[in-house]
């Protein structure tokens, strides 16, 4: 079965997407930790990030900071951190979350609750400065 | 002034370490989240992960990927957590968090205390490991 990630990349479910190519996909947390914390995925559907291969990997995080960058200069913050769990959904995906504290990455804490409006703002922000 | 990274580097500051090649270092995070929790670094001084090229930022990732690989074979974890927050040191270094559940890595929670004889006998473990 495809993965919600899968789903997202083959817009079966909306996203608000921030950046794509044809081996990534970038989009909004709809959970976030700040505004502007963004997902990236390969859309090969592989569980583990460390299981794709070296190339896919290097290619992953040069989208990555592509997206990371364009984060860093329309969010206020003061750079942007990257995180990998992983043990929830078994699409590989690397969180890119704004920071200001070292504070602000704890995915224990609240999320933030923001209006699709505003969700909408923000990719359209950050997905102009990648242009 | 040289970081407290490249003092590590350069055998000023003695650790634990993992691997070494000519452009990347791994070491064992001296206030572990987990046994087994590394920092990896380019030799290069760059304060922000994503100011590194894109060339430099693969060849780190990969050569982290393979770091990661054998920490998943010799921890005991259900996979590899990656963090990069960067507000602290300013040399760019990559968090690996042996993870079992995504509550461990919480860098506010109370670090591990372990023996040097215990520090030295994970950073063995996982260096065998790579070779």
């Amino acid at each position: 079965m495809a993965s919600i990630f899968t789903k997202i990349v083959n817009g079966e479910i909306p996203s608000y997407r921030i950046a794509e190519d044809d081996r990534h996909y970038a989009f909004l947390d709809i959970n976030p930790l700040a505004e502007g914390h963004t997902l990236v995925i390969p859309k090969q559907e592989e569980d583990y990030l460390f299981d794709l291969t070296p190339d896919a990997l290097a290619a992953l995080m040069q989208f990555t900071q592509r997206v990371a960058l364009a984060i860093g200069r329309t969010m206020p913050c003061k750079r942007v951190g990257v995180v990998v769990l992983g043990l929830e959904v078994p699409h590989a995906h690397i969180h890119l979350v704004p920071l200001n504290t070292e504070a602000d990455v704890d995915f224990g804490k609240p999320k933030l609750q923001l209006t699709p409006e505003r969700m909408g703002q923000i990719a359209q922000t950050i997905a102009a400065e990648l242009k």
